[in-house]
């Protein structure tokens, strides 16, 4: 009875929640949705709820509506949509019998790192089982002479660095928030560094996944972390920004990358923002191998200069890194200063100690937060369009007269050299005139990002916001391919339901 | 009926050569194997062979048994197995009706190149059509501010670099051969220089696949060439290394580089294995951006020597070869010098001019053919094994001593940098001992590079060979998965059948 109701539910016969109150008699000792008290929100039943602590322990179970509030939401506008209960399993086993046990039950799954996703990834949109993992937090294996490390999903990006601190390598994806790796790699992330160490796609070698049914996957076999691989299908890449709608990420083994000898950075001021992304682009051109190359515009530079005490010019501003040894670093800057130069730039700005750095790429990290204080109370909303870099120009000069002429308050701030940029908008969420003209700026950008042969998200992912864009970007074939991976590795439809398709 | 026997043929009710002959009466003008003369090997029917011809004009198809054998084997030892036909289609819609028609018949597809793989990715193992893709062989679109052009199939490796010569740019994968782009990918081929620009599946922008019913997906949409995305899954991904096993590559938007400012190429011998092979590691860790960096044993030298006109201690020895400005590489060379030295190593001869460098890879990338002349007449196997960097001595070493007591005549060489090497074996075909020597040798290196967590391909894929060390490398789960995500794409089995799964 239990497998034809759940093979009645794989096939969309019936809604997933509460089907319990349609009457039938699950030969189940208990039934995962508690519906008997008329609840049509569908609470989870007690039953089910004592099968999950039977898993994990009860004191790493909660449906406390402070726990479920705060597993609702990410750091976006999108309104907070609370799990049933909310779990924090301590090892892979446990994810699996997890896993295992929501499926069985038609429960949705919501896979929970850090919650510093920008859209909505994490929304319980029908509820569900959200699975913290935080508390799996190890570093399971560094394997410096490889340069590879292989990090349980709570570990974020600063703890592994912090780890790796003595050992000559760090971890270069860095999307300025603090978040889980494992999280990132979910998200397909990159930020800040990916023009010159790649984004999470490119650093990834191995992926251990729950699959929805609680089978264990290897993406590229147990244990291997090779560079390169031609064996089969690239199963890894898969996974890479899934969004938490194909599995559980319970490992990963990253690439690391050699400290750099030396590092210097810098702010540069331009007349305009056509000056600005001119120069990156010929920096870009001329094989300067910068590390970071970051544009803000004048209220996202005058937002940073309050927000973290700066006291950079108000103008549309590059900052800039560089890597390597004194000597090859000497002759980047020169490059880049020359070409800076030819551009208009007036003020170039160096910062070569460490602490230096550090309080310009925290000012950077932190624009989110400034621009959020530009209107206190209010929420943030990020767009992420990415074109190619020859079409940065043009869009970033619309945009920023789109962002005048809307009356909106918004700043713009990206990942230029990868020709990914962000327009962060604030919004009152009270205000539902203000949120349509908001999502319209951001839909409007979208489809002009697509028009020049671009990307809706760089590296934000589709969540729930972008649905219609991906349509748009990939086409009726594309989206046919993707509910097809879907189908196939989640029949049920239960793993982080209603996010990417 | 037609589509009622397409069906049972899904379902795998009645074997797919020559299934006219079970006393069906098809609704069709034609039926695609001709059994009616008793034909066991269940060559095509005039009337299916008409039907190709009024999709590619008569000139494009050819049934000839010259045409069939040249097309039926790769540059491997396996065996040759001709397609029952050959086709040239001119263009994208003349694929898509090419695999539309063989897929309603029941008729395997497999897509062809330059034939220069080395795992049998073209022998026809079921008979079928062979679409081979070299008429289509424009470039179609360079994007050169954006690091970007599109291809057609045809394009090959060397057409692209010179087609490229004054732009400023090119496209570094290089495997040796003069392979077909979009052979390249589908192999996910990599080669020298992969150390410092990546492999395929890192340099690979958006495709276009025709799908084995015929219709057209654009991996990341429609004219899409980014440098990055977060918009649902990696269908790119997906086809990077499939083996035309999941469909027809009929257009590839690849990633360009920067024409190096100064290239400087160099050899350098060693006293043992071992210390060419630490100093690969060494150079790694201090984090040298080489280019290129080659192992050859001594017998490999030898050969090159030999086949080359070159001039190099017969000893171990590695290749290297550096890119950046005239003052980088003086740092580069100082400091692999330093650590070459270091590690015993005696003679470092550069060649600075590029027609000495020229002549150096050259040298390098005719090591196959090197090989196969130290016993006129022999067929040759490559094994192809990648390993973590820091097993490479010690399995490089014990290969070194198995290839002594085997008996067998072989060559090591390989793009150290990754960890990836290949045993050139020479085989007489017709002596069958030595051809079960030659592949019991090839999969105990294999398992030995699965137990160092290696993978058993670095870059030839896994074509006809390589089958029972895919399962072992990946495991059940992977395998299932892989198993899937075919099913799901070519729920017929049609596309390439016989290969990676």
């Amino acid at each position: 009875m239990a497998s034809l109701l759940r093979a009645a539910a794989t096939l969309g016969l019936f809604p997933r929640r509460g089907y319990c109150s349609r009457g039938a008699q699950l030969s189940l000792p208990w039934c995962p949705w508690d519906s008997v008290g008329g609840n049509t929100e569908g609470e989870l039943s007690k039953g089910f709820v004592e099968a999950l602590k039977a898993v994990v322990g009860s004191s790493h179970v909660s449906t406390a509506a402070a726990h479920r509030e705060q597993h609702g939401h990410d750091e976006s506008m999108h309104r907070c949509q609370p799990p049933d209960a909310v779990v924090w399993p301590q090892n892979v086993e446990q994810v699996s019998q997890l896993a295992a046990l929501c499926y069985s039950q038609g429960v949705p799954i919501i896979p929970f790192g850090t919650g510093t996703g920008l859209e909505g990834g994490v929304c319980a949109v029908q509820g569900g089982v959200c699975i913290n993992l935080t508390h799996m937090d190890r570093i399971l294996k560094l394997n410096p002479e490889d340069f590879s490390v292989v990090v349980e999903p709570g570990v974020t990006r600063k703890a592994l660095n912090t780890y790796l601190r003595d050992s000559g390598l760090w971890f270069p994806v860095d999307p300025g928030a603090d978040a889980s790796l494992c999280g990132m790699v979910a998200t397909g992330a990159s930020g800040t560094n990916a023009v010159r160490y790649g984004t999470m796609r490119d650093n990834v070698l191995n992926l251990e996944v729950v699959l929805p049914g609680g089978r264990l996957l290897h993406t590229a076999g147990l244990g291997r972390h090779f560079r390169k691989s031609a064996a089969g299908y690239n199963l890894t890449g898969l996974f890479v920004g899934s969004e938490g709608t194909l599995g559980l990420i319970t490992a990963a083994t990253l690439r690391l990358h050699p400290v750099p000898e030396a590092t210097v950075a810098a702010t540069c001021a331009f007349p305009s923002v056509q000056a600005a992304v001119d120069t990156t682009v010929h920096i870009l051109q001329a094989a300067v191998p910068v590390a970071r190359i970051e544009f803000l515009d004048e209220v996202m530079m005058d937002a940073c200069n309050r927000h973290s005490q700066l006291n950079c010019p108000v103008a549309p501003t590059l900052f800039l890194e560089f890597h390597g040894s004194e000597q090859t670093l000497a002759e980047q800057i020169q490059r880049a200063e020359e070409i800076a130069g030819h551009n208009g730039a007036s003020l170039f700005s160096w910062a070569k100690e460490a602490e230096e750095r550090r309080r310009l790429w925290a000012a950077r990290h932190s624009a989110w937060y400034a621009a959020l204080a530009l209107r206190p109370g209010c929420k943030g909303y990020s767009t992420d369009v990415c074109v190619p870099i020859s079409r940065l120009p043009e869009i970033l000069v619309q945009t920023k007269e789109d962002l005048k002429a809307s009356g909106l308050t918004g700043t713009i701030v990206g990942h230029v050299g990868d020709g990914n940029f962000h327009c962060i908008l604030l919004v009152d969420p009270e205000d539902t005139e203000e949120v349509r003209r908001v999502m319209a700026f951001g839909e409007q950008l979208g489809r002009r990002a697509l028009a020049l042969h671009g990307t809706c998200t760089g590296e934000h992912g589709i969540g729930l916001g972008k649905q219609q864009l991906l349509q748009e970007e990939v086409g009726a074939v594309g989206m046919e391919t993707m509910r097809q991976l879907k189908a196939m590795l989640d029949p049920q439809g239960l793993m982080n339901p209603g996010k990417v398709l």
